[in-house]
């Protein structure tokens, strides 16, 4: 007996049944999961779905969605001090031996002593002081090399964890829901480039060339035959502050439609994204948690976030309180 | 009546059938049609079925598939003047108005009155006085609209066609299939990067942030309460000779593991690249067409080749013969 001919053949109908079930899968997987149901989870929902959705007032090419992402305190922990201050103070006490005129040198002499406030009182021309001391004068392969080795060895204090652990899990989330919708996702740090490459792949699945920081100045130097590239007693960029907008046009040569930061460095990266044509999106991590992280704004020695703070409520910028807006900080919380 | 059970489900074999043609078609497509049959093209496709053979003892995971191309003179014209400098020496006319005291300054005098002796006696300063005087003092963005309206307009002497129709096909198909088989393709260039980032992206497939040229100082400036980069008029970087490994290391932050010049400004660039670990590639362009396209090598003003060319036939590195290599050098002949 023929069947009606209004009916679907069979393999037609199982067809249609699995795609409404992959569909419904889909919506059902939350891209976010460590995000509370809260104002900044939607409004960033919002935001992709509105520069993605093609033939929408808001829609972006492809080509054109760059995210940029502070890292210190917006992707990793930056309390009590920065990474990068923590690895170059251990290197100040593993090369103490070859260099005994630091023990009657600021701030050398108080990072040596444990006296912070003498450190404190060098400012940041003793930090870059100890910085060039530490990570210049080699090699970027040996730098690379004694970055990875220290970051393998070096847990943090308070979690007892290794730093590349100390990485927040809705931030990773963010960055792969955000490259999952076509964005390329670039690191816009005050850090040094040469401190961050090695470890930003495996941590972020940022690569090398996606990662824009401070950089020292280099030369091609011939060793053996073999041509190395010397790290010169030199800061040549500082990417912070004004240096933001300046790194990601030397760098990127492209403004970024959506940026994430956390401190008033990076007040003006938020402004330069902000300041071009169509859909926008600007985000600032509020460290609100001194239970699961730490608890620090406007008066702050690492991260201070005053001036961007304000702006940010002026403005209506995504404001993140990582203790009501974040389920977990971590992934091993 | 049972079909016998060795035999397999028609559906199956169907799917087999399929994927045989898939294979079948892939294999017969030529990912280099414009390149003869000659050495160059079988080392570069062993290069790349070598590096991309997983558990091969060349195999490269993609994360490393690097490649650095020059770009003036390896993927587009350079002859008679690099475009860049046709460009600077375009503006100089237009300028000029705005710019008396120019008739009695070399080099701008010279290139008004068109006496090339005089530009030339003026040396690379006067060439970056040229670049400086009209490049600089006006924002990135007016810049990348005043380098894409030139561009749009301005068609060569030779072949009375746009410079970004000037491109090698045959460069083209390689990028492409590199890219193809998991490469980053990266342009290492001596040209600036504001000039080369508005284009590179439709021409040859390569977005912004993977252009690594020479830069100029900027800061960021606010315009009627906009934020703008402002390029002041100083070079801050010239990424070329043995720029070219620290514009890699600072831009890429990853050594390439193929390389691709066509002069002595690139021979650092390709020793840089071999003398990393592992399977590598580096390829000369030689401009040996002069009815296609040009010929000159180890006396020319533009592109010198004189001392790669020697490294190269002593390395063994790949070196392209335009007119012995190339079926075709651009798309439009």
């Amino acid at each position: 007996m023929a069947k009606p001919h209004k009916s679907l053949p069979r393999p037609f109908l199982a067809l249609v049944f699995i795609g409404l079930s992959l569909n419904l899968a889909r919506a059902q997987t939350d891209p976010l999961p460590s995000w509370n149901d809260t104002a900044p989870k939607k409004s960033i929902i919002a935001f992709v779905q509105a520069v993605t959705k093609e033939g929408g007032p808001d829609f972006v090419p492809v080509a054109d969605r760059i995210a940029a992402f502070d890292n210190d305190g917006t992707l990793w922990v930056e309390s009590p001090v920065y990474t990068q201050v923590a690895f170059a103070f251990d290197r100040v006490k593993q090369l103490a031996p070859q260099h005994p005129e630091w023990k009657k040198e600021q701030p050398f002499e108080g990072i040596l002593d444990g006296d912070m406030k003498a450190v404190a009182a060098s400012g940041e021309k003793g930090l870059f002081q100890v910085i060039i001391a530490t990570s210049t004068g080699m090699t970027s392969a040996q730098f690379e090399k004694t970055v990875s080795d220290w970051l393998a060895q070096t847990h943090d204090k308070k979690f007892n964890h290794l730093y590349t652990e100390l990485i927040y899990q809705p931030m990773l989330e963010l960055l792969a829901y955000l490259r999952s919708n076509g964005f390329k996702t670039f690191i816009v740090s005050g850090g040094e480039v040469g401190f961050m490459r090695p470890w930003t792949e495996n941590a972020y699945g940022i690569p090398p060339d996606q990662v824009v920081g401070s950089t020292m100045k280099t030369q091609l130097q011939m060793q053996d035959g073999t041509p190395v590239i010397m790290r010169l007693p030199q800061i040549s960029f500082v990417d912070d502050g004004p240096g933001k907008p300046v790194g990601i046009d030397t760098f990127i040569g492209q403004r970024p439609i959506a940026a994430f930061g956390n401190s008033d460095g990076d007040q003006q990266m938020l402004e330069w994204t902000a300041a071009g044509p169509g859909a926008r999106f600007m985000l600032l991590v509020h460290h609100t948690d001194a239970e699961r992280e730490y608890a620090y704004d406007r008066t702050s020695s690492v991260g201070k976030l005053d001036k961007a703070l304000d702006e940010a409520a002026a403005k209506g910028w995504t404001v993140v309180s990582m203790k009501d807006d974040w389920k977990k900080i971590f992934a091993f919380q």
